[in-house]
């Protein structure tokens, strides 16, 4: 996989018009640049660089003590090891290529390839200060928003299988849970089944999974609370699985039925078929070219028209390696997304697509689904939730 | 423990006379400043400042949807949320300060201290464009240091145990392992060992333990492989353990018995009691006030002068929730540890002490002990070593 993605990143360099690509890593246990797990599938100690050029060769500098490491990967074509400095060896290289341009992993918008640490980028002025390279970084995001996005075949099986477990694991919850247990409950018997198939949670675990009920409004990013699953409510989770290093991102909502019902009451079924035709307005509007702010746009005009507030965040974001994988956002154009919702999106990228609304007096409904885009359009990875999930 | 290290924190601005201090992140998911562990111990969606002021002040400004989660935390004093931008806040915040110095998470040295990337870094200063506050930013570096140096009672206890547990594997390996066996096989004990209660390893588990036997010249941090223990080969093993979020990290030598000896030959012995030697003259060394290169330069010395090479790396590092630590070094004036080295030693540090040598027909003999600097000198916080282990 290692190798599919660094063979993957020269086609995007040459497409892209970027003859040098450089990541740098350093003590990779404390902290590590996302694109390590792409491109270089392991750690390192020292100071770091790894060159990928347009032209296909690929150059490791590393400390004296990891470089048996990477002549056993064998991933890298040129291994160059040091002991006291890096810089010269680091100097002759780009002497040897003279790149127009050096690409670095930083980014305004998107953390996925916001990589290069500020006290990195220091240090690489420090060393290469008196050569001209100094003056020729530019931003790596395009690179790597193109390399996290297009996804491979094996890629979208491994997500595929993140997305089947969490919704086996949702089918669970829509059979075991009862009204009077406490959103903690939900989560626990969710994480629960998480381990019994021996997966980590797709991120940080204290809100992995989230379980929102009742009409008291809350933030979606915060843990579950004692707060009991009451009839005539809505609970909605947001939970996904890591397989394979793929992750899963799903939202489902459920509506616990009163005493003497069958189904969810008027108001609660045109909430809940506001945010499927929200989803599906959103859908048919995907397809490769499209901006994400257009999409956005859709789904939150959908559900105004039809009487309810607009949802305080993003439709969407693409999942990969990470549940937040970066690049192109379905968002609205708020300074807080920067220029991610004006990129146009481009086949082979997985996108979640997670409208919201409230109700008084019920709660929050919410689904998220994931798509994949299509050379014309887009085609769902998760089973879409058509109907609302009954507990009774 | 993340209220005792904001409060520390306070404590240590005042001493160093930083009147501001701000730690930046966002999609704490994909990357995310270590620092976070410390002071906020949780993590963040959207981009998030986390300020801390030596008159004891805090504020947190954090995305909307984050927002519950930071009230319920009840941490930093005051929670600012905001929808669009957080421009407004932020610069609201450093007018009602006016701060003379702030204090950002970079570090050309020490990655425990380069928290803050460089793209947040550049938005940091688009967001404050036209503010005095964008010429007034210095590093955290030294706030840093001090914090995760100076451990706190609780700090120390999880230490031990984690250095309990590790030595306890280690007799373990002393006990069990046979000339035969392979690198791989004594690294599939050692993590059976691990796994059986329930820890993760102190680093990346490709290489933690590594395992390293015979004369054949190796790196340090590469994985076990197929190379078998032979009789008349010393090998040895580095490898921790995170017990409650703190790190160990130790290594060890064996010597394998040929048929017929009851003890290691002289030529081992020899170059063991070196490395005994020069942890034990560096130990005397270590005390507050003197520089970390002072006490690398006694125990390379003290090697070199019994007629080995000086072992190609540094003496030791500090250890707290991550092996490596960051600040203060026991390491060689070579550029690639920049000013780590030329620091003073403080009270409350922990450290390793690990240094190496090579012996000809046997292979690489070494020993990581871990200790804790006292207001007089050190104390050891590990069980040292001071006979060579047999395997028979």
């Amino acid at each position: 996989m290692v190798h599919e993605k660094l063979n993957q990143s020269v086609e995007i360099l040459n497409e892209i018009g970027v003859d040098c690509w450089m990541t740098v890593d350093q003590e990779s246990g404390v902290l590590s640049d996302p694109v390590m797990d792409f491109i270089v599938g392991t750690g390192v100690t020292w100071l770091s660089f790894f060159l990928v050029m347009a032209n296909g060769e690929t150059h490791a500098v590393v400390g004296n003590l990891d470089g048996e490491k990477f002549q056993r990967l064998n991933l890298f074509r040129h291994i160059h090891t040091y002991r006291d400095s890096p810089r010269e060896t680091l100097v002759g290289i780009l002497d040897k290529y003279n790149p127009r341009h050096i690409a670095l992993n930083y980014s305004l918008d998107s953390a996925a390839a916001d990589g290069l640490t500020h006290g990195k980028f220091l240090k690489l002025e420090q060393l290469l200060s008196g050569t001209p390279y100094t003056e020729r970084w530019i931003s790596a995001e395009p690179v790597i928003a193109a390399l996290r996005g297009r996804k491979s075949e094996e890629e979208i099986r491994r997500i595929r299988k993140a997305i089947d477990i969490t919704l086996e694991i949702y089918d669970q919850v829509t059979r075991q849970v009862r009204p009077g247990w406490t959103e903690r409950q939900v989560a626990e018997m969710i994480t629960r089944a998480r381990l019994e198939r021996n997966l980590e949670p797709a991120w940080e675990e204290e809100h992995c999974p989230s379980v929102f009920t009742g009409p008291q409004e809350t933030g979606a990013h915060s843990g579950p609370t004692d707060r009991l699953l009451e009839r005539g409510h809505v609970f909605n989770t947001d939970f996904g699985v890591r397989v394979d290093g793929y992750c899963s991102d799903l939202q489902r909502t459920w509506y616990i039925l009163k005493e003497g019902e069958t189904e969810a009451p008027e108001t609660v079924i045109h909430g809940f078929d506001t945010i499927v035709g929200s989803i599906n307005a959103a859908f048919e509007c995907i397809k490769p070219g499209v901006r994400g702010v257009d999409v956005d746009t859709v789904a939150r005009e959908y559900i105004t028209s039809r009487g309810y507030g607009e949802y305080p965040h993003a439709l969407g974001h693409q999942v990969g390696r990470d549940a937040h994988d970066g690049g192109v956002l379905l968002a609205p154009a708020w300074e807080r997304y920067g220029d991610l919702p004006f990129a146009p999106i481009e086949t082979g990228q997985v996108f979640t697509i997670e409208p919201r609304l409230y109700l008084q007096h019920h709660g929050v409904v919410t689904i998220e689904e994931m798509v994949q885009v299509t050379p014309d359009g887009a085609r769902w990875l998760s089973r879409p939730q058509n109907r609302l999930y009954l507990i009774s």
